[in-house]
């Protein structure tokens, strides 16, 4: 899992795509992949009164008996079995190769006699990670091969076991049964990123630290990667519904609308937070210029207050003669000093006085918006907080 | 309706979607709802001479009665008396469920028997959150399932009792009127967006606080999932006139066309304001330089002015033996004193004249545009301002 | 019309759209305006060979009569006479309702026996505001019904007096020359944005003023509101050339279809003027920054060179016991006040020689691209100035 | 051609839109032009085996003669002669007044017997000017109108008195070869312009000028006119090949289709050149910001090393009365000057080695990315420069 | 190649497109290209069970022989030898020319008999450069014309010589196993771009160098260029899929979806590079702000807490007469210099504990985050590093 979750085109780490074929190479050609996951296979052969798992491959496999059968591998490794099961199956060459090829972007394809889906599973909550996971639907069997063992599908096979409503009825609601769990685990995923945003948000606004930007272009890289599983995904599920794909019937086709309904909504979400995080760029560079102004205005405030005091008091630091009376006679007045001192306190208060005016310093600047800080009444969801913010006072 | 209205998969805090199913559940499965309102559910039942509202359910919901049937359900607590109820009607399992599932995005989806119609509608005015509303149209029946008592539906009600024109027609006519009164709830919304948009442009060019950028990014947020609110639910209206939708006759959809209409001026709208909320981030970037460049104006300016006179006076407060008689003559001069005062004014005037010369003092800076302060002619309708910014003078 | 200008949803300020009935009331519901317009009507009747202005209402209506009528309303003021008029000409309510609700974007509607389309007209030349006219064409006559007196159809009218060619063919011709002359009404507006455009970024490159990023921001605005009104407005116009419209002729429509390709050279102006204005701001940003720049750059250049000096004139103003030979013996050397303005030069000189090397102070920077200010071939297309700038020298 | 290439819509100074009639104006009114170039008139009949120069007018249209008729047309002075020629032609009012017209976006429209196509040819190299052609194919003949008599059909004249291959075919094929010429002659127009580009980029990249984002702002404004050209014209001889256009025979489609392949390749030559422009502001604004913090870094390095040893040289300045033990009692050390210079050196090293360790000053900075300014392996595919930078050593 | 590499349309340096004719050329016309490599041909004839290289070019051009032709040039010096032999295959004019002209976009054209496929094929892996390949589908043939020697090719040359599976079945299957190892070989480039990608980004996040915005400039700018080949490239791939393209077996069309679907990925690939390129801007941007935020603050912490110090210094450095007992008296004071350099160290403090307070220095700014640089749970795949940035220590 570890090493394939690496082979998604879009993911933010991909060194190597161990199975793609080399360029020129004849198609179909499966390229072994060094670090696969052991192959664990289960056959369930299901009726809507019945169960059984098939340790056979020939008996479960055979055609003519009754109901549905759920071929359900995981783990790469064992090609030459999964190859043999295959072409017992009378999968087409290309796609066999696409099971091994796992770096490929969702897609829904009609070859003859079956319907070829790929689909991508995530894996953790949140550093987005996924991995391919190809779906065959063919008379009266469901074919599902993922690279590792670990998946979403645990519901449906304890729905299957225990033989709720539908779930037994024929292959092709189980093929919707699955899509729809793997559709759905997008859910927590796409929440998480949701909850970061936020709390990116929160902290830019706060004060904009040192790796900020850093992490925003990872949200916003990994966002991307989401975006282009989730839109081929869309239209791979959109696709099952549209064409006329063969052994997808009309009560089934019913339920797949609803799981592209989620595909939708999934996007939907996507884009919403995509759009917030292009936001938070422009938020941080605002932020970032409101500091350095806050910087700028210190520094100006203080430089300006004191530079012209200096200077008066390196007037009064010259050595000129006063033999003269003309060389500075304020040096022998008997309140010179009171006179000097003076003269500095008037030049800082009139430096005061002009930050001021600016509003630089003071409570004037906040005066002029009424009261941008507490009462902003649309676009502000959150309880008036209790006691504004604590440390500014 | 403060909780459910959080679930909106747009909304700024959705932490919880409580009415989705975990991932692998079979469709159409109810998830009890903690926070929901308690159900109250009235049928009204109407011919264009006659309104009677039915207490007893079976009554109510009789087939062959005649006239049009408005079952108007708020609150989903009591699900299993809705879950009967939908049966009764003969409604889809998924169909139910859409009902009880309140973070959906807008759609119109037919089903056999009748057509489905997810809406959204409004709540509050400015911090924008909404409820999901499910109105279901069949064979003489409209049935409106909302998540709180607070709807738009009041003005309805009441043309229905008074038996205004056409409102006791038809149930075609009746789902018409509510999908419109829905509609037009979002024009006092969005003019207060409208409002706030204007009132933040006017504090931006004014003087950027150091709230402003919050507030620019939650306006942003806020239309921005009231776009994803607003665009499926302009397709869902378009989707009611476009298809061969049962049950909406060709007067009705004359009708619906107009509300249709609504639905796009609203979507122009947002869009205007869309655009404008863009714009503010750069006019705030814009004004945050600005302030930035009249800061350190100021503090060239002064530190500028009193750096070479200090060093004049620096220089002069050296202890060289003036035994010598090279060293430092002026301070024995009879007007050495006045000579340093001069030397001292003359830096400072050159430095003025070169400030001035580069537009940074006096009104040099104002005079090169003409009068960009008070004559732009176009893109300005406000009267002319009796007196400029007097502040200024 | 100064108050029914402000109800556009586009506009920039539209405090009330006092037209728009309230929500959940019943459509066709006509809401009185309170500053309308006091209703002017004018009925035209003609033939090719001959004008007649009706004075009786009903003898101008009367059905049957050879040629064309053109019903010309002004002003809603007077609306149970609009209505009255209306339901004679047999106006569904939906229509009649569009008719006084005058924020409307642009559309063309086909409803049984007359086609209703939905303009704009521009009211004055920049600040740009609108007004919404209504026009209907029917079975042999055209009635327009516009906000206010003023109109763009003088031309017409005297057309239609004097008799020009083909002016007074058909009722079709007509409604063709009055959307025409509305169409084109529009160009004068958008070639004073190009120049108020124009005239921006001439100032935005000489000197960014400090009201300047309110214009750019206003400018966009208003470029905005008018793409929301000429976008749907060429739409609207195209639908009656493209729909199976009723009442309008292919000759007309080959009239029609140079008018469309007005509406589209409209859109393709203001589309240059929206990006022109975008690029205003990067412009204006960039300005700002090389502003900030050289404010920068003059004070680092004066700073730098003074603030070596000053410390060199601060050592020689130490007062070190002389007693001991160790304590500052340059105060002694006879030429030792030389000896410490050469320091000084000399520190200044390397500093001058730094920033002469970084290209911040002499021709060094202009140097390097060959000649900036006048030799750019492309991307110029004014006169080679005749003497650069004469200010700089 | 000075003063109606500034009519173009798009163009950069449009100051008058000379032959547009005023709003209002009937259709077809032809609006004499003030400064327009004098009308000349070229007549070439044709046949695959013979070529003659018409003299006479009525001769040379004169119908019913083999071949094909090419009636050449410059300057649209002599309005009334055209006006005739084109009434004899059988074109209709608006075809004649769009040939007049001159500020039309181009465009393909098919009128009873004939095809109207406006096309723009530009005229200069780089400040882009273009002129209006209008080139109407009917029945044997084709008729070229443009503003002035330079052109870029010289070529296909002299193929035509040549007789090459096809060239006089059929008046469709030589409508075919002006059409192509014409779109052949914007390559060396859009090279210049990818040469600005480039030469753009590496004075930004060189070193920021004060003129340059002048400079880019007109090199974006240029591509967008040309682009509001270009995109119309292709779709103006797209619609050639696609309709059912009347004389466009299957073997001139053929040529055509290159035609308009070409037409697509101008504009993605254009499209690259409006983005990579559109790139430079961002690589502007960054330079600048490269720029600020050199100086930055700059000053605050120098400031900041002798703010402190200033300091210190103010504390010894200090007239403390030294009678007291307390008071200053380095001043009386015999090695007291030493220690003072000692005291600044180590202040000055802090500070150093503070900005040495912040990478500001010495080789740490250019340490951290290898190599940085030579070896950058993709991105730049120059020659090693021979010398890097040589000013910079 | 090093020639022929630059004339692409959208390649980074292309001074002359010497391949193209100049406008007015009659079409067809071909160009003897000066730097053209020489001309190599080689034919191959096969059948599933022989394979034979003809050396007599009409031997191996005579129809009628059984299986397939594979015409394999390289080099367009030759042209004479070309056109003659293109003239024997029957190519309509305009598809020799095509040839010729190497600066074409890939395209699918369909002529009378055969299919006139454009391709790109890169040259190196980084620089992006790449070359035009012209391959003609017909009757029984396939053409492939390179513009250099070094190709992509060898593995499907190795494939026929061997015999592989299919290769030999039909002219149709080679061409789509050339396109299949064409479109293949953008992968090592692609993963090339991505690196270099994640190599910039890296390194901006450490420390934005100088060189680093032109070398993030170049990037965008060549994956511009790759943009523009691939996307026709992909709509090329697709049209053989589409269309009614003779030649095309069922068969192999299946193949060729999953060409395209290879096409599609790179596109998707492409489209995620150049979106975070486009964020590296952005990042830029950020760190460069960072960074002088950071400046600002070291010369605003310095300067503002020796700026009042200095004053102190300077004030008791004047000279005032203190024979007046009103003339700082301090100076006098027993303990006055202690009394100074306290005033000194407080006035530290105090500029000390604003900046602590407004988090400029000390541990409190890192604090309020909860530990941003260590602690981003999503957003971040690297292990967890062993020491953070040892560096900074």
């Amino acid at each position: 899992m570890s090493s394939t979750g690496k082979t998604s085109p879009h993911g933010k780490r991909h060194r190597r795509r161990p199975s793609r074929a080399p360029a020129g190479a004849p198609p179909g050609r499966i390229v072994p992949q060094p670090g696969a996951a052991p192959t664990r296979l289960r056959l369930t052969r299901f009726t809507p009164d019945m169960l059984s798992h098939a340790v056979d491959l020939d008996a479960g496999l055979a055609k003519g008996l009754p109901g549905g059968l759920w071929i359900d591998i995981a783990g790469l490794a064992d090609h030459t079995r999964i190859e043999a099961l295959c072409s017992r199956l009378g999968l087409h060459p290309l796609s066999v190769a696409d099971i091994f090829n796992t770096g490929q972007r969702p897609k829904t394809e009609v070859y003859d006699g079956y319907v070829h889906v790929v689909l991508r599973q995530p894996h953790a909550v949140a550093p987005y990670e996924d991995e391919q996971l190809t779906l065959i639907l063919g008379e009266g069997f469901v074919l599902t091969v993922q690279e590792t063992p670990d998946d979403c599908f645990d519901p449906v096979r304890q729905r299957l076991e225990a033989g709720g409503p539908r779930i037994r009825d024929s292959a092709g609601y189980l093929a919707y049964a699955l899509i729809d769990a793997l559709i759905d685990s997008y859910y927590p995923l796409l929440e998480s990123y949701g909850e970061h945003t936020e709390d990116l948000e929160d902290r830019i606004l706060m004060a904009p630290a040192d790796g900020t930007v850093g992490e925003i272009h990872r949200l916003r890289r990994e966002l991307l990667a989401l975006r282009h599983t989730l839109w081929p995904q869309r239209e791979a599920v959109g696709a099952l519904l549209r064409h006329d794909v063969p052994f997808v019937t009309d009560a089934v086709r019913t339920y797949l609308r609803d799981c592209a309904d989620h595909s939708f909504q999934l996007m939907d979400m996507l884009e919403v937070y995509r759009e917030v995080a292009q936001g938070l760029v422009d938020l941080h560079l605002s932020s970032l210029s409101n500091r350095m102004n806050e910087v700028m205005k210190v520094l100006t405030v203080i430089a300006t207050i004191f530079i012209p005091m200096t200077f008066i008091a390196g007037l009064y630091g010259m050595n000129f003669d006063r033999a003269s009376p003309f060389n500075m006679p304020e040096l022998g007045w008997r309140y010179g000093y009171f006179f000097a001192l003076g003269l500095m306190g008037l030049s800082a208060a009139a430096m005061l006085a002009l930050f001021y005016r600016h509003g630089w310093i003071g409570g004037r600047k906040g005066a002029q918006p009424p009261a941008p800080g507490t009462a902003r009444p649309p676009g502000e969801d959150k309880a008036p907080p209790a006691g504004g913010r604590p440390g500014a006072k």
